[in-house]
């Protein structure tokens, strides 16, 4: 089948979840959808499915008919792809797209948030990494995954709040508001309970244990309040060494940017500039872009 | 078939290695196997194999044939099965065995290390724990497992280690010889390539990071002392709380138990005493109790 206008999908996929926007060449978005997580680095063939049903249930808010798939010119932003392995994996991947166009989330991130690819923006979702581009220059701080890197992520939260429940079980430490916060959430009585219902999971289950760290935070919890000053003393760190390279514009995007930022220290909260477009609309810029060069 | 005399088989299970003694009634060694892995809690079906294949290495070693394992009584001490799930789990295992019975790795190990079940002990190989037992009470500290417990353990030095090399290569802190030490270990030039060597693993591949940690600091590494440091403190405040119910002996044992000695506070090691039997006589010992009871 023929389209009378040529149309775009636009795929930001992170650790939790996969957004889809449907476009034509003038960005005007015409659908939207979003699924499971699309991080190759937690599981190849799922981060696959989950762009095909982010894809499918935008064509169909669309209003368009699914074998439209085969006509969509594809811009793909993926975590986990910044790891040459996972890179050339996704690339790999024979598509239903007409055309695909592949790159870190990073990448498009910094496409949507400043309009070009000059400035820079920490991500901090189920992971966390930061990234600048500015004179000629490209600077990614952090990342690594789960359990070692992301700091100051959701996923890294999350740890950080069962480390901590587990210690205050066995005494070690002083009680926290979080025990009963994380029993409440897993529906669990002890701590026994808490460690079973985690076996073989990742990072997408321990990032739910994110928001109660800052709920617990925001009403003095000692405990929690000494989590998010590790956190943002990271952050603080992964911001200095952005600033060196004199980006144009910072920005903060994720799923826990807005409960983070009232605790980040002041000299990184003044720097914070609104993005101009969501990751999703800089992975369309980079479709419609790379697929007139081609 | 049967045997003229009784044999038993002692098993301790640990997320690395599971250890098998045949012996007979009098405790005999008469052969023992070395396997893989047996923590219910990393992978139930690779724990029962290595049981098994533990158990007929045993065998083998003993000059007897691998039939005789219908023949044999049973003590297993898994870790892992401190954890209800896990123990169900394990308990209802249809063995090859005889006679089967099981328990957790702390308490063949306090069987073994004192010879009696009054005595505590700190477990630090793969994983680490706690265990007190004195005028009838039990007391377990720590466990919980990777990554959340377990602090002062091989996984938990070997995770810290990657957490230490990933941030010194994005330049947040000062270089370390643990970056040299892990790449030469893992065959790997670079962050990207230690990270891709990570994926899905679990803690039995991050515990051989341990040793270069305690390498690092035995040459005055700064970040591997501050490692160290952080474990030692750990390690004492469980100390602290199994001394509070005056158990008669301490016993320090696992794969980094000699490695660990010498970083641990005076107070601690004054109080370290041999173990009197490995945990797999415990395990034999807790077969012969048990099966004259049954």
């Amino acid at each position: 089948m023929s389209t009378i206008q040529q149309l775009y999908v636009g795929i930001d996929g992170g650790g939790s979840k996969c957004k889809a926007i449907i476009t034509n060449k003038n960005k005007t978005i015409l659908g939207e959808g979003i699924s499971g997580g699309a991080n190759p680095f937690h599981n190849v063939e799922r981060a696959k499915q989950s762009i095909i049903n982010a894809t499918n249930l935008a064509l169909h808010d669309a209003g368009l008919p699914l074998e439209t798939i085969h006509e969509l010119i594809a811009g793909v932003g993926l975590a986990g792809v910044n790891l040459p392995r996972y890179y050339k994996i996704m690339n790999a991947w024979d598509t239903p797209f007409k055309e695909y166009y592949l790159a870190t989330d990073l990448h498009i991130a910094c496409l949507g948030a400043h309009e070009k690819n000059d400035g820079s923006l920490m991500i901090t979702g189920t992971g966390s990494c930061g990234y600048a581009s500015a004179n000629g220059k490209t600077l990614v701080v952090g990342g690594h995954g789960f359990p070692q890197g992301d700091m100051c992520s959701g996923a890294w939260f999350g740890l950080k709040a069962v480390e901590s429940v587990l210690r205050a079980e066995d005494g070690l430490i002083t009680s926290t508001m979080l025990t009963k916060s994380l029993f409440s959430l897993v529906g669990c009585k002890n701590a026994n309970e808490l460690v079973e219902s985690l076996a073989g999971q990742g990072a997408t289950c321990y990032a739910r244990f994110a928001t109660p760290v800052f709920e617990a935070a925001n009403a003095n919890d000692p405990i929690a309040l000494a989590i998010i000053k590790e956190g943002c003393d990271y952050f603080t760190l992964v911001f200095n060494k952005l600033m060196a390279l004199k980006p144009s514009r910072f920005s903060l995007i994720g799923g826990i940017a807005e409960q983070l930022k009232p605790w980040l220290p002041n000299e990184v909260t003044i720097k914070i500039q609104d993005v101009k477009n969501p990751p999703e609309v800089g992975a369309i810029v980079m479709a419609i872009d790379s697929s007139s060069r081609a």
